[in-house]
């Protein structure tokens, strides 16, 4: 089904709340068993599915892991897949660096190489931020690229954005990330003959890059994805009237926010104190996205447990989430991180929907297998905006 | 999905019957509670819910309200989107009036306006038909716009319908009714240069309007909506090979009928004798479409008693429905009216499909939670008529 909202955009007094477990959804240790979300003790949760609806939400397409930009672009109301942002633009967004038009962004990590030029380690050990600053600080200072101007910022540990800056760049680039160890680092591939001058222009960085950091153990290269420029989307309030507002710690939620014109109103300080923001700026926005991160980084690291005790720790501050009054409250992940697999995955993610004249399921718990009988069906996740606008009453009637 | 049938449609004995509770879908009054299709008692739609098969359906998109028209198409099989029903085309259609090729067909409601210009009341205290007749009358006649030719009609009360006839005409018209009162009525924007013309012409209508009105006390002004022009359907004879047929009382739904080729094979009287219809047509038509009208009134009057009282009215009709032996029979809404909301709803209709070669599902009650575990899942709207297609023998393969 296609998305027709945005002629049918009205303003109601209606509040929207979405909260965000990352890698939310996730698979039983053993066939048969529970999800971490099952297994979690989440009377909170339980008590606003009774009340509410399910359903289960695919983020991109089937068969397919979504990375956290789409992921949640989707999430926002957006097509994931013609707005694809790339890993480069989510680092700029996450490091607040304000790219220009014709810039070209890229994530970096440095790795180490050996003697023969393999990549031993795609990280570099992990590098730690003091050190990767330094060395970002002699690279910033020694690398020249002629009349191409070169950006570059630390983001953590071993991880890096570069911009390049001048007339002329393309994008079209593969990455010269290997993705696997014991092969050097690829030369950069232009996906079309535009792109060929910026594809020579990132193997020099590169060359030059290797050059400066021959003197160093693990951090003596770099590695490059996600070549990608500025977006230019519309933001949800001209999309669909809502002036919106994230709660989000990680530089790339508060980056993927600010694209869609979020305004960032975070606190430092723990989950209570975060949801407390909620009510104190009610009046002031229509949406809410409020990130929880917790559920995904137990799952990356595989640690079941661990993501049974982050869900229960969402769920112990639902009640605080609840006091600023949301009229729709939506609950659901960006996208899978199974701890049994210990990364992102395809599968579907659940959702609960909560609030004003939703038509409720026989369904008394959050999980995944009680959302398959869930009021609101599978759909793709980029339709779960629309019918959270029309429960909070900002959607007018299709036809007479 | 998208609709393959139309290279694929052969002929069969088989008979569809369509019957559509108008606003079936509804919503419990209580989170947990019964919505007015399960509140009612309704054996002999449970006993063909037992016997065949369950979904639901979206009928125009996620989180959508659909009105009446986009939403009958959708069940006639069409593409509400792409084939958008505009309300002065509607109201054409419900009045007989034939429009030509060129015309541009409005709604208008007379309107009171107080001595500043603004609108006071949108309906005019709602004007019974005996005086607004005789104002169009009057408006027909003492109303010249030149070489432009002025059709109207009355609907009903404070309803009438405006057919402007003449070369060059536009309907990429902005509605002249503002929704709201206390402000005046809109100057007419068109939504593209070659509308340019047209808008002036319909501000030089509400002008004369008003003036030859402004001796009455509540009818004396006009607001105008839903600008739209004849809408060149293929048939459902074209589309489908169907021969079908309508039952319906209201003028809408004969309009909307008539616009996809259909016969009005309506009879005076209650549903007993409507139904019997049916038996009588049988052999004259493959496709039958029984509108019940109740439903929605009951839910548009927030009335869920009432609602249930409609539903219970319908069920007791079945049999003489099922006296007509369909092959095939569809009972549905075209878009839900809850009671809690007194309006139309996006929330998805409960689908009831009996029949031939129908695939069970373990559902024995007609209702919304039933449907969704039907067999037939959820899906757009205009999806139901080539599953009721192929289960009446009127679709062959696709490939070899």
């Amino acid at each position: 089904m296609k998305l027709i909202t945005e002629q049918q955009v009205i303003s109601s007094p209606f509040k929207i709340v979405l909260v965000v477990a990352d890698g939310l959804g996730g698979l039983p240790q053993h066939p048969g068993g529970k999800t971490e979300l099952e297994a979690a003790n989440t009377p909170n949760l339980d008590r606003l599915a009774n009340e509410g609806t399910l359903g289960l939400l695919d983020p991109i397409g089937p068969g397919i892991t979504p990375g956290s930009g789409p992921a949640h672009l989707a999430l926002f109301g957006y097509d994931p897949i013609e707005n694809n942002v790339g890993r480069g633009l989510l680092s700029a967004l996450g490091l607040d660096f304000e790219l220009q038009d014709g810039d070209i962004a890229a994530r970096g990590n440095f790795c180490t190489l050996d003697k023969s030029g393999n990549v031993t380690d795609r990280r570099a050990g992990r590098v730690p931020t003091e050190i990767s600053n330094a060395l970002i600080e002699k690279l910033q200072n020694e690398l020249d690229l002629g009349e191409i101007q070169v950006h570059l910022r630390i983001e953590k540990d071993h991880r890096f954005l570069l911009v390049l800056r001048g007339q002329g760049l393309s994008d079209a680039l593969q990455d010269t990330d290997p993705q696997i160890t014991g092969v050097p680092p690829r030369k950069c591939q232009p996906l079309n003959e535009q792109a060929a001058r910026t594809a020579r222009l990132v193997d020099e960085f590169s060359d030059k890059a290797r050059r400066i950091l021959a003197d160093q153990k693990q951090a003596n290269g770099v590695l490059l994805r996600g070549f990608s420029r500025k977006l230019p989307l519309p933001t949800m309030t001209d999309r669909f009237g809502l002036r919106s507002a994230a709660l989000a710690d990680y530089p790339m939620y508060r980056g993927l926010s600010k694209l869609v014109g979020m305004d960032i109103i975070s606190r430092e300080g723990d989950l209570v104190k975060r949801a407390g923001v909620l009510s104190e700026r009610r009046d002031d926005y229509d949406f809410f996205f409020f990130h929880f991160k917790k559920t995904d980084a137990t799952g990356e690291d595989g640690n079941f447990e661990a993501k049974v005790e982050a869900v229960e720790l969402l769920d112990g501050v639902m009640p605080d989430i609840m006091a600023s009054k949301p009229d729709v409250l939506l609950v659901t992940g960006d996208h899978s991180t199974p701890a049994v697999m210990a990364t992102h995955s395809w599968h579907p993610v659940p959702l609960l929907l909560w609030g004003r004249h939703v038509r409720t399921d026989a369904n008394h718990h959050f999980g995944e297998t009680a959302a398959l009988t869930g009021g609101l069906g599978r759909m793709p996740m980029m339709h779960m905006l629309p019918i959270a606008l029309a429960h909070a009453g900002k959607l007018t009637k299709f036809g007479a």
